[in-house]
Formats: C-alpha cells, structure tokens, sequence
C-alpha cells in the first residue's frame, strides 16, 4: 500500500511548475473565495443561533409539561427567548460582520420614481478587461447612514417577509385544516363564520377608525387608509397559544371550536381585507361608492375563489390517491400528499387568491377525502410530519418575533401609538363579541353562554399572521410605527392573555378537566347512538341516513344539502367509502359510475359468499 | 344584523375625506409596495414550477414501479423533466420578468481589489428629502451587458449555492447514515474505508493530473490548482440513483454495502479534499513540501474532528432522551431530534468543519443510540421524516441539475474539456479500483470478485454533492467551465450508467433477487446463530460475548476492540440497553453508575418475582 504514497509526492513536483503560471485575474477570484467562504460562515451562525434556541425551547416546553407549570405558556417563553438572543445580537453582536459599503452617484437621473431592482458596477483593474458586478435592491429604505453596521447585522438576522409567507406559514395553517377536529368545527359552522366575516370586518374598521380619531386628536399624521390597514391586520387572531392551552387543559369542546374556528380562519378573512385596502384607490384619491362595491364583490371573490381552490385541489388529490395504487408505496404517496398540498397555496397566490384560504380549505378536504384512501404508513407520517412542522414553525416564529425587537430597523416605537391600538382592538374586539353573540343566541341551540362570550373576547391572541403581514411592508416611517406596535401587540398579548388564560378558565368557571371530557363522551354517546356509527377524529364520517330530530344538522337547509350531497356523491367519488356511486347514482349512469367505482368498493359492497 | 352592514357605508363619507390628506411622499410608498407584490409573485411562479414538476416527478416515479419499467432511472427521468423545463423558462419565460438596472459611477477608486458587499444610493426627489435604497452584491460577475434579463430570470430561479449547504444537501446525507443497514456495512467496513480515503484521493490527483496533461497539451490555459480543485468534486459519488436500482433489485448485500459506503462517505472526503486545495497556497506561490503536510495534517483533523463531533452531538442525544421523559411527548421528541441532528450540521460548519461528515456520524449515532431510547411513535416519526425529506430533496437536486443547464449564465460550455474530464474520470477511477481490490483481496474474507471491481467501476455515479460544490464558486471563466463540465458529467453519468445498471448487473451475472435474498438469509442465520440473538435493521446490537472464530469482527483488533467498549460502556450509558452500567462496570463505580442506570433498565435486570 506504499505506492499510494509515493503518488502525492510525485504531484508536488508537478504543481510547483504549474503552479507558477498562474495568470492575473487572482486576486478578484479570490476575493471571490473569501467572500462566499464569509457569507457562509455568517449564515450558518444565525442559522445555528436559531436552531439552538429552538432546541432550549423544545426542551423548556417539556419541562413546563413535566412540572405542569402554568404561570406562563410556551409560546410566551419563546418569545421571552428571543427577545433575550435580540438583545445579545444588538448590543454583543456588532463585530459579527465587517463588509463595506461604498456611496456610488448615478449618472441617470430619471429613477426618483421607483428605485431600479439592480445596480451594475463596473470596475476596470489596471491594465485589464473590466469586470462587473451586480447588485440587488434590498428591502426596505434606510435614511440614517451610521445605522451601517446594523442594518448589516438585519440584513442576515432577518427573514424577509417572503420567507415568512412562503414557507413558514403555509404549513401551520394546513396542519390547522388536516388536524380539525370537524365534529365540534362543523355543529358550530354557523356561529363562526358569523363571528370570522362579520366580527373580523367589525375589528378592523373598529380599530381603524377609533385609531382614526385618536391619531386625529394627538395629530400623529396617519392616513386613514393607513389605519384601517393597520385594523384589518391586527384583527388576524392565532389559534397556537390558546388552542394549546385549551388541549392541556381539556377545555369545554363547544368554546374550544368556536375560538379555534374562529381564530383559523379570520386570518383569511384578515388577509383579503389587507389587501383590499391596499388596492384601495392606488392613485391615492378618495374612495368611491363604486370602489367600495368592487371591494366587496372582490371579496366575495378572492374568498370564495380561494375556498373553492383549495377544496378543489385537495379533492383532486383525493381521486389520484383513490384511483392510482400509489398508496402500494407509502413513501412516494406521503411526498405527492405534502406536495400537492403545497400547491394548493402556491396556485392561489399565483392566480391573485389568497393561499391561506386556498392552503386551509386544502387541508379540511384532505383530512375529509384523501386522509381515507391512504395507506395506513401514510396515514400517520402525513398526520405526524404536519403535526411536527407546523410546531417547528410555529416555534421559530415566536423566538423571531423576540429577536425581531431588537435586530431590525424597519421597527419604529411610538408608545402612545401603542396604547391607543390595546384600547382601540379591545374595544373594537368587544364592539362585535358581544352584539354579535346576543343576534346568534336568538336562533342558537344551545346558547352561547355569558362566560363563553367573556372567554371569547380575552382569547383574542395576536400571532405569526398579524405580524407577518405588517412587516410585508415598512417602507415608510407610518408602516414602521405600525409594524412595532403589531410587534408589540403581539408580545403583550402571548405574555398577558396566554399567561393568564388557564386562570381565566377557573375564574369564569368554564368547564375544564374531567368535566369537560364526561360531558363531551355524554354527548358523542348520544349523538353517536342517534346516527348509529362511531367516529374517530379523522376519519368521521357523516351519515346517510339522518333520523330527523335527533341530529343537530337537519335545523338548516344548506348544511343538510351538502351534507347529503357529501355522502351520496363525494365521498363514494373520491374514497373507497360505500356506497359507490354505482348505488347511489341512478342506473342510467352506469357507465362512467362503473370507472369511478374502486374495487375495493366493490368487495365491500358484494362480499364474496 | 342589518346594523352591521351602516357602519362601512358609515366609514365611506369618513373616508373621503381622510384620504385627501395623504403627505406627498405616496409615490415612492406605492412602488415599494408594487414591488414587494411582483417579487412575490414571481417568486410563487417559480416555486410553483418547481413543486409542479416535482409532483409529476412523483407520479412518473410511481408509474414506473409499478409497470417495472427499468430502461430509465427515476433520477434520470428527473433530470430530464429539469432539462425540458429549463428549456421552456429559457426559450419561453423571458416575458416574465421585466426591471430596471441602471449603470452607476463610483467616486471611490479603491474598489478594485475587492467589491463592496453593498452598495448605497441616494435619491433627492424634488423638493423632499433624500431617500436611500441599499443594494447588496450578487455572487458571480457577468461581463456582458446585454445580458441582463437573462440574469435576472437566473436570480430568480437559480439557488444559491448556501441554500444547497445548508438546506438541502444535510437532510440526505443523515439519511443516508440513519437509515444505514449498519450490519453489512460494519463488516465491509475495512474494504469501504480503504476506497474512501485512498481511492478518493486516487481519483482526486489522477483527475487533476490527467486533466492538466490534457489542457496543456491543448493549451486550454487552466492551472493545475483549478484542475485539482476539479479532480476533488467530481470524485463524490452519488449514492441516490445506484442505490435505489440495487435496491428495486435487491443486490448482494456486501456489493451493496461497498458502493453505499463507497458513495455515502466519499462526499464527505471529496469536500474535504476540495476545501484543503482552496485554502493551498492562497497567496497563489508554488506549494511547499509543508503546505503539503499540513494539508494533510489538515484533512486528517477536519475529518476526524468533525467525524467525533458529529457522533459526540449524536450521543448527546442520546442521553438527553434516555436520562428525560421527553419521550411522554412524542412531538417535542420528534422535534427535538431533527433539531439536534440539523445542530451537529451547524456547528461543524461554524467551527471550520466538514458539516456533511458530521451529520453521516450523527445520523448512524442516533439509530445506533437514539433510537432505541425513542417512543414507538417517534421511531416511526423520525424515520419517516427523514425518508421523505431525503427523497424530496433528491428530487428537487436532479430536477434543478437539469432546470440549470438552460438557465443559468455561469456555467461555459467547452465540450473538449468535457471530453476530456470523462475519459480522465474513467481512467482515475479504475486507476484505484483494480489495485486497490488486489490489494484488499490480500487479507480479505471473501475477496472482493472481478465482477464486483467491475461493478465499482461502472457505478461512479455522479451527483448533488459534486453539482454543489462546483457551483459554489463561478466567479472566473475557467471555474465556469467546471461548473459546466460537472453539471454535464453529472447528466451523461446519471442517464447512461444509471439506465444501465440493471443490464450491467446481469451481464456480470452479480447475484439478485431472490437468490441475492436466500443467500443474504442463510448468511444470516449462521450468524444470528453464533450470536446467539435476532436482529432487525435499526435495533441491531452488537453482542457482549462473542465467539471467537466464528464472528467476522474478531479479526480484527481495533473492530473488536470498539465493539467490546460499545457493548460494555456507550450502549448501557445511553440507552436503556441491559446490562446496566451497574453491572458491566467495576462496583466501586457505583456512586456515579446507579446515577446513570435507569428505571427500565433495572427493572429488565431484576425483573420483580
């Protein structure tokens, strides 16, 4: 094996000659090298510092589990650890990064109006050809030149908001959908869907406009625009904080869906308001009556549209899992799961919808259809990889939104701004629970108690949404202001409301523990009696046969119809649930019925003798 | 609820007149939002072409399964959906985009020697105050002018190279070293080590000198550290394509063993190597017979460094999920654990390690420890997670590859050098093959048979981690033509030799199948047989008393050794494995020992009567 060595050796020879040609260009190329080897160095310590506290954070979280800590909640913790590793970056983290930065005078003068994406910088070496760099326009607009240093530092400790909406909160909102619990979700449809669309609307022109008369008041120079901006966004609530203090503590499941519906979905509604007031009028003129219809018919439309996509999508995956016998190979079934899934956000935001609803709406119809036609591996790697994501992201969110306070730039603090909007969104907030509430308790069976409506208003939680859609854009001084008070809102809440939900459950005497958990088994016992069939989370099923009276459903025309229409078409269309169509369509249908009928259907509904 | 429906109408008249009072500065509010919204955009018809592709990628590979279609490998189908949409955003999209670059003049000439990493540029708008854009340097340099939007569709859809590093090459690679079938590969672990670290560096200077007799003969102007540097990448073999056909076959376990461990760890030797070529010489002087040893010096210490460090943050792990009860909490368990095993990624990367090699030993650390310690669910978890992640990742690589070719402007085509590179490929690599087996078949147990050396040969596939490394730096001409060449070799090695494995495993008539499996069995048995214990893939444990003479391992000294100290000391510190510490340890260890043991595996030692 000595041979091997000799080889090395040989080749130092070689290379001291060919190493001696080395032509010019070295020292750019180099330069080069060093560039890249720094950029990834620096990368991979804020990636690293990132990760790590993530993993403090996993560990904090099992620890409050263990000990059955109460006083303060997970999400609240991991802020409180961001804000911390914030604060070391700020004032410890300086020497981090050394780059330069040169101020160049342009030689055209026509871009006032809009900043070119790209700057190119030509550089002639002496006695050589020149060599150009590009260079990329950076989000956001710096005024103070000796802010250099640290908007070096923001520029690598800071995600953009594209990240954000790209990829970390598609998969929370889709785990929201799949993880549904639709039994509570769908006995209480009406209720929140009264409280998303109409609250969410009634909190954000609230806010808007108490904002309005207080800025006018204290003349603090916002537009009006600007604050009803700022209302749509804040009204965006978040279901992880809450929800997980619910699970621990097995709150009542009637408030449980009612403030989950409500918080998983008002984010969409939140998200088409934001952006129908951004398009509000471009030209910055008043609005009109007419914009104000197309903002509504606009509306209807990205909501529905969405809905109706991301319905669509996952009922389509649903008929390639049923169809196709992909589900022989677990692992290629659980990759197309999680990539159509994702399609369904992206196809939404390519075609001008919002991928919120679509990714929501995609995640309810593959927990609905698709969930049942997968093989059982499959079954439990799509719940559980969902499952394990959205708690990563959600993580890494609130532990961002921490270092956020201290790292970026585009944050600018306004303390009275601050308090009008805690005033302005409490206020707003109960301007529509509790109204609200007394109108749906004229039909409602049964009621929605006082307590609930109390519990309802305290649950308004800002989170990863409000924020991710504030910091979208903070080109001027009024956007900054309002993405550091949503920044702020965000914190007060987690640590105040999140902190103190659990003394709250006590306090309004809402059922909670074993309580909770015999009342609920009482009532799935007698519901499960009356349609005569068990049903697991996720693979509930709802009934063919419906005994009028006894089932909560059969009260409104609409739900009934579908619900119908579900189990005599979809579900024996996109599953391998009996009846097949082949029993529940008429005969003259025989034909296409009998290519849409798996065998699997078959077998069961013909068992061989 | 008709009261609802006043207040927008309500709102309407406030709004007129709120908006007449908008400050001038709108102008540049609005284009700053417009841009964020096109970005966007673009950025989601991107992604969505990709996930696009990648779900037909998914469909195509279950097609294939399941009609046995062998002619074409799954990657290389890949590689071909990249080249064909490539093709379509070169030829068809350059619509798409459409943004401004503007020349700009420095008034500072010291820029030459290195160009800042941001530029600034102030605009004076007339009659407002100065605002400032931030510009940040693109890698790469492009010299011609005229093709800028062929740029900026790169930038758009091209990678960074850190998102491979640190994104999606990691995720593979501990899959590759937590999925191992570590029975076959320890027992070939002398035969895979020698290819590893000698043949790796073979191929690496044979390449180079090859390839540096080559161009000068033609005179093609590259230095001999350019064509080394060369000669390291593009000896990481892939083990993506290769395994999976040995796989669908089901191969002779040791043939098996040799190319996965081949293919597995030479990524990690070939970065190294290209790492310590970089940094050779970096003020461009002749290497000295020290830079030589301490190069050596060098390699050895960054990969047994990051070899320990990886296994140490493994068996960390391990003990944090033995000594807690994290594991009541399988999502926090889970998520702890893809946590810590992206960790020992991050901090061989921060420390000037090799993260690759890294994360293969924390991966084979974690099912060797880890695992055992984890709930049912979470075994399940992790592994399936780390399946998927691994296979979608592939996926995307194989895909960008060919996306790559069309897109993207620093890759310079020169199909002499590509001519070149795959004979001197070919040559260096059966320059290692054939000797080194002799040499091995020396002390070897069975021999490695002529049709297994021919089998190495032929499976040199080339992949991502050679595609990444290449593409990391492109700042000269030459350097692009590597680029090119890589990515070509990749495409040829891939399509050609992967397409042709199964052929090439009948014409050497090598065993698969099921008389691969039999064979695979019988050896089993007789082995499970002196061992005294059944075995499956992950839980497989080393037994404390061995029989001498009949167990491959005590031949050699430094296996036996290990094995003895891991079966006696690691596995009872960090699993629940019996026996305990308390019992393989000397009793005076006791104090610190009853510390370690745990509950369950004192119950397993003294079971209650």
């Amino acid at each position: 094996m000595k041979l091997v060595w000799f080889l090395p050796v040989a080749l130092l020879i070689v290379t001291q000659v060919a190493l001696g040609s080395n032509n010019g260009n070295n020292g750019l190329d180099m330069a080069a090298q060093r560039r890249a080897a720094n950029i990834h160095r620096m990368d991979t310590i804020i990636l690293l510092t990132y990760v790590s506290v993530m993993v403090v954070i996993v560990v904090t979280a099992w620890a409050f589990k263990h000990y059955r800590l109460r006083f303060i909640h997970e999400s609240g913790v991991t802020l409180f650890y961001g804000l911390l590793i914030g604060f070391v970056i700020r004032y410890f983290g300086l020497g981090l990064l050394q780059s330069q930065t040169f101020d160049v005078e342009t030689k055209n003068k026509t871009i006032v109006k809009e900043p070119p994406d790209y700057l190119m910088l030509e550089v002639k070496p002496e006695g050589g050809s020149s060599v150009s760099f590009h260079y990329e326009l950076i989000e956001g607009f710096f005024a103070d030149k000796r802010k250099k240093i640290e908007q070096q530092i923001e520029q690598k400790s800071v995600f953009s908001p594209e990240v954000f909406f790209n990829m970390l909160i598609p998969p929370i909102i889709f785990n929201a959908g799949y993880s549904l619990k639709k039994r509570h979700f769908f006995r209480n449809i009406g209720s929140i869907l009264a409280i998303v669309f109409i609250g969410t609307t009634i909190s954000c022109f609230g806010t808007g406009c108490l904002m309005f008369v207080f800025t006018s008041i204290f003349q603090m120079g916002y537009t009006f625009k600007e604050l009803l901006f700022f209302g749509a966004l804040i009204s965006a609530t978040d279901p992880v904080t809450i929800i997980s203090v619910f699970n621990d503590m097995n709150v009542e499941a009637d408030l449980f869906a009612l403030i989950f519906g409500e918080s998983a979905l008002n984010d969409a509604v939140a998200i088409v308001l934001s952006e129908v007031i951004e398009n509000f009028s471009t030209s910055s003129e008043a609005i009109t009556l007419h914009d104000f219809g197309s903002a509504i018919a606009g509306f209807a439309g990205v909501f529905f549209g969405s809905l109706m996509l991301g319905f669509g999508i996952g009922c389509m995956n649903a008929f390639l899992t049923k169809m196709t016998l992909i589900s022989e190979h677990p692992l290629l079934e659980s990759s197309l799961f999680v990539l159509i899934s994702y399609i369904s956000f992206l196809v939404a935001e390519v075609c001008g919808l919002t991928g919120i609803v679509s990714v929501l709406f995609c995640g309810i119809a593959q927990a609905h259809y698709t969930y049942n036609n997968l093989s059982d591996e499959s079954q439990s790697n799509t719940k559980h990889f969902f499952h394990m994501i959205s708690f990563i992201m959600e993580s890494f969110i609130f532990c961002y939104i921490g270092v956020s306070v201290f790292v970026t730039n585009n944050q600018r603090w306004s303390f009275s701004f601050l308090l009008f909007s805690l005033i302005s969104i409490t206020a707003s907030r109960a301007l529509f629970v509790y109204p609200l509430s007394w109108l749906l308790n004229i039909r409602r069976r049964p009621k929605i108690p006082k307590r609930y409506q109390h519990m309802i208003l305290f649950a308004g939680l800002r989170g990863a949404m409000a924020f991710a859609l504030a910091g979208r854009n903070t080109s001027t001084e009024n956007r900054q202001t309002i993405f550091a008070t949503t920044t702020a809102v965000v914190i007060v809440t987690v640590l105040v409301n999140g902190g103190l939900t659990s003394w709250m459950i006590e306090y309004l005497q809402i059922k909670h523990g074993k309580d909770a958990i015999e009342e609920g088994q009482r009532l799935e016992n007698s519901m499960s009696c009356s349609r005569g069939e068990q049903h697991s989370d996720l693979e509930e099923t709802i009934p063919v046969t419906m005994a009028p009276g006894l089932n909560p459903w059969d009260k409104a025309f609409l739900p009934r119809k579908w619900y119908h229409f579900d189990a005599s078409f979809m579900k024996p269309l996109l599953t391998h649930a009996t009846p097949s169509l082949e029993q529940t369509l008429p005969p003259f249908c025989l034909p296409i019925t009998s290519l849409l009928t798996s065998s699997r259907q078959r077998a069961v509904s013909n068992p061989p003798n």
